[in-house]
């Protein structure tokens, strides 16, 4: 199948049982080695290494790694054989050699385990991606696209491509913009989602749309962030929450089955509500439980100003941690206290093998009284509790943070195992203190739950909206949501949101048209394919599962892009650099 | 499947064997009649239309059509039988109807023929999309790209995905750019191809490459063109020509087999010089022959002017058009002098039924002559010969437009049958008089052939390169070629083309710095996926074959963009408009 001109076989096919046949091989040379007067060749190509050997100590005079060779030769078994390999039974007796290409030795080794830098490897990213760990991320990334592809085309999902060339909206992330060379003075934007768009073709009688799509936001690229990222976006006419989480419920353990051979059992659902009281997360990582323990109730009066004036006093049980040495303990009081985790402190509680506890506040409470929290944080001889207290919003997150790095010293957070669940019942709303007003939590055609409809103008703190979120190993891999389908109500909450009746008709206006020409109710979401490819590849960052990524500052440094245009194209443009 | 919390089944799939059952549908109203004091609806969605019937006569008031309705009922055997649609044995016997949505009245019919007018529709295309012969288009386009992906998946193909924000290179057609906020006076370039992208990708190994991609180019509309189109992108390791017209031979059959099971033969293959000489088009048409006849022999010397000065005299003959009216041949003949078309006359030769021929140079040419000609063009009692005369180039053009306006006067262009071929050998570069210096015929990667390769120099418009074209019924679906692979010569064809050295490497010295790192023999094609899809459905326009198209100003008039953008928005970004 993979037969060509150039090559009767692939550097990864051959096996004893081609023993005796005259082959043709392409590939590069990964190694080179004399030995005993025999000269060896590992050639290395997509799909494994092959090994030639001449019995001719000059035929690889000049021979470098990298360098690109056709071997014609028989398949002969090997005296000492790699099991380690699929064609470690077998070499190819070289007959004849042909130099395809030459390579100047490369700026870093082209192994798993490679000498160069992040971005000297970004640079000459074409032979990053020789690297056999970096090519079967792609190739992951691949094959989870094709399956994701086939089970919803199995559901009837159309793919529809929507358009790249859009319209500037404020709301939201920044847009990247064209100028329009035909209508100076004009703009498009680069979609940040195909929001709009697909809620058309559900007005459309599409019924079932996805795509996998790229979408872009101009942001400061802090962390993992890629200004190009790419989404599997759905939309579904008829529906309520529970047709799509349970369509895309599906959808994840096809994938997980298909792609890593693990079968993930039914995903658990939490609300927003639960989560943040119970892990001070929407996104609560719960390959581990060590749940949130709040303690208002007994440690409040007891003379200790610092729980005594804050409003939570909350903390988390770390199973068998109760043997962490003082250093340890100082050092996650360290953690606590950074910037980006914000408490002013941590307490903590040592639940000894003797059934004794020792605390850093036993000046305020007595063992009694510890006993009655290790109740309360159902915790045993062994473990350490950790608590923390301040105002609540705070004390959660920072709680949170500390939960996870306990997750992590404690190893409950093997990237090889796999929690999945939606997080339901999110606030339609969040109120942003800067600009004084109320955003959308998701984003401004999200639906009020119907039986909180009439708390919108009374409390739209308190609105939830039929809003979800897949979250897998504490990582948010994408969210959405019912959709509202009604003029007036869009209207109403363009209104809540704060957008002017102009400005809401100028931006929307033609979805809010659609609404009145039978649009019907419809639903859907978008996972972030970059993001979930990483996941399932084991990984941290996104980059290493995008061919040909941007740096943070949003360069590609291969191509040297982005770079100044000529001042034709600019007149042309009818724009100017100020 | 289809099932939801709204409905039991979709409107196209009950039939009889359902008879009994209570069911729930969901849907828009197509239709709504009353008949003898009963009431009937039909209800449409993506997947068919069902019937429902009610005794209430006032049950339907105010109802209208594209209502959003919600049905519960009985299935019931239709007393009249409509033996076209799938459910036109039974109908539903209303139980509960729940109009989930208003529509007002739609600007146009939601019919197959619609009485609105292009602009209107597209303002509307979200109702447009409702009609079916534009969902089935874009139906049929969802089918084509499942069945590229699987079949390429199933070659080891890989889909990578290239980026969209990438470097403007002035070869070529126009960029569409985006200025860079964070590295300002700074643009990215949206990509006309992922040309480059996916050479790199063979430099990295991946063997073979795929993708289903957007591309940009920011040039004048006329006609059938978009600013935003989609390719099927393509490209191979240690492969020939051979190879890579043997694949997608195989994924054009496998298309026309499995998307409209249609069995075509082998494709052909033709020169570009037999092209150029037979037919006056590099794309020829062969859904017929009336291949080209050269007769300076037979013409030349006998006192006609016309003839004697031309560079060319040749013609075609159209079977069995020898009853052509004087009309019919004033009205080819004004045909031919079109701008577009370009000769300056039209001499014709009738071969009547009763043996003699009667043309329109009789003064010049005796019957004998004639029958030559007759001979030389194989025509035969019945048939007609169409003859024109001038530099070479240009009448071969006019005559191929001629040739093809006959095939469709003759009814030999049938938008059902398909004639697919390949045209290959064409020459590398191509003299263009204006700008005085070599253009790149496809593009500056194309590999010269090697046995002409020495002519580079001393004659680079003789030099052919491994670049072919896939022709379907004269429209080209799209090409590519063996490409350059090696860094001297890619730098000495950049200097063919009029770059300077500077130029060069400032553009693409990422790929000729990748070509010395073990660059291996590679090619590859790419397919325009819009204009594939428009000719698997027998249509022109490939705007029905695309969700949102834009119209010729480069606007989409639905969401009305490009549009203006906030002075914040341009301070940002660090440009102003002039």
């Amino acid at each position: 199948m993979l037969k060509t001109k150039y090559r009767t076989h692939t550097c990864g096919e051959l096996t004893i049982k081609n023993k005796g046949q005259q082959v043709t091989l392409c590939g590069w040379i990964q190694k080179v080695r004399k030995l005993g007067g025999m000269t060896f060749i590992d050639l290395r190509d997509r799909y494994g290494i092959t090994q030639l050997v001449s019995q001719d100590e000059g035929a690889i005079d000049g021979f470098s790694r990298e360098m690109v060779l056709q071997v014609e030769g028989e398949v002969i078994e090997r005296q000492s054989k790699n099991p380690k390999i699929n064609t470690g039974e077998v070499e190819i007796r070289i007959s004849k050699l042909t130099v395809l290409n030459k390579s100047l030795t490369p700026p870093f080794t082209i192994e798993e385990e490679t000498d160069g830098g992040e971005e000297l490897r970004m640079k000459y990213r074409y032979l990053d991606l020789r690297r056999n760990n970096v090519r079967a991320n792609l190739e992951l990334r691949h094959r989870m696209a094709i399956e994701t592809r086939n089970f919803l085309d199995k559901l009837q999902f159309l793919e529809v491509e929507t358009p790249v060339l859009i319209k500037s909206t404020p709301e939201g992330a920044r847009d990247f913009v064209v100028p329009s060379r035909m209508n100076q003075g004009e703009f498009y934007a680069l979609p940040q989602s195909p929001q709009t768009f697909k809620q058309l073709l559900m007005v459309a009688g599409f019924d079932r749309y996805y795509q996998i799509v790229k979408c872009f936001r101009d942001e400061d690229l802090r962390g993992d962030r890629q200004p190009e990222f790419t989404q599997i976006d759905c939309e579904m006419t008829f529906v309520e929450q529970e047709d799509i989480l349970n369509i895309f419920e599906a959808l994840v353990k096809h994938l997980f089955k298909t792609v890593k051979n693990i079968e993930i059992p039914e995903l658990t659902r939490m609300t927003y509500a639960d989560a943040m009281k119970y892990y001070g997360s929407d996104k609560p990582d719960i390959r581990f439980e060590m749940k949130f323990t709040e303690m208002n109730e007994v440690v409040k009066g007891k003379g200790f100003k610092v729980f005594d004036e804050a409003g939570l006093v909350a903390g988390i049980c770390a199973k068998g941690a109760g043997e962490y040495t003082r250093k340890q303990l100082d050092e996650l009081t360290e953690f606590v206290k950074r910037p980006q985790v914000g408490a002013s402190g941590l307490v903590y509680a040592r639940y000894n093998k003797d059934g004794t506890i020792k605390s850093s506040v036993d000046k305020f409470f007595n063992e009694e009284t510890l006993k009655g929290w290790a109740e309360a944080f159902g915790a045993e001889p062994g473990d350490l509790m950790l608590i923390l207290a301040g105002e609540p919003h705070k004390t959660r997150k920072a709680l949170s943070e500390l939960r996870l790095e306990m997750g992590s010293q404690l190893g409950l957070r093997d990237k090889t195992k796999f929690a999945c669940h939606w997080v339901i019942d999110f606030p339609m709303l969040e109120w942003n203190e800067e600009g004084k007003r109320w955003h959308a939590m998701h984003h401004p055609f999200t639906a009020p739950k119907p039986e909180d409809m009439d708390k919108l103008v009374s409390d739209p703190g308190s609105v939830r909206a039929n809003a979800y979120d897949l979250v897998i190993n504490g990582v948010e891999i994408g969210g959405g949501s019912i959709r509202i389908h009604n003029k007036e109500l869009q209207a109403r909450v363009f209104d809540i949101l704060g957008f002017t009746k102009e400005d809401a008709q100028y931006q929307f206006g033609f979805l809010m048209n659609a609404f009145e020409y039978g649009a019907p109710p419809h639903g859907g979401l978008a996972f972030g394919f970059d993001r979930l490819c990483a996941l399932f590849g084991g990984a941290d960052a996104i980059r290493d599962f995008i061919a040909f990524p941007k740096n943070n500052s949003g360069r590609d440094v291969m191509i040297d892009s982005p770079s100044i245009i000529s001042p034709e194209q600019l007149k042309e443009l009818g724009i100017a650099i100020k």
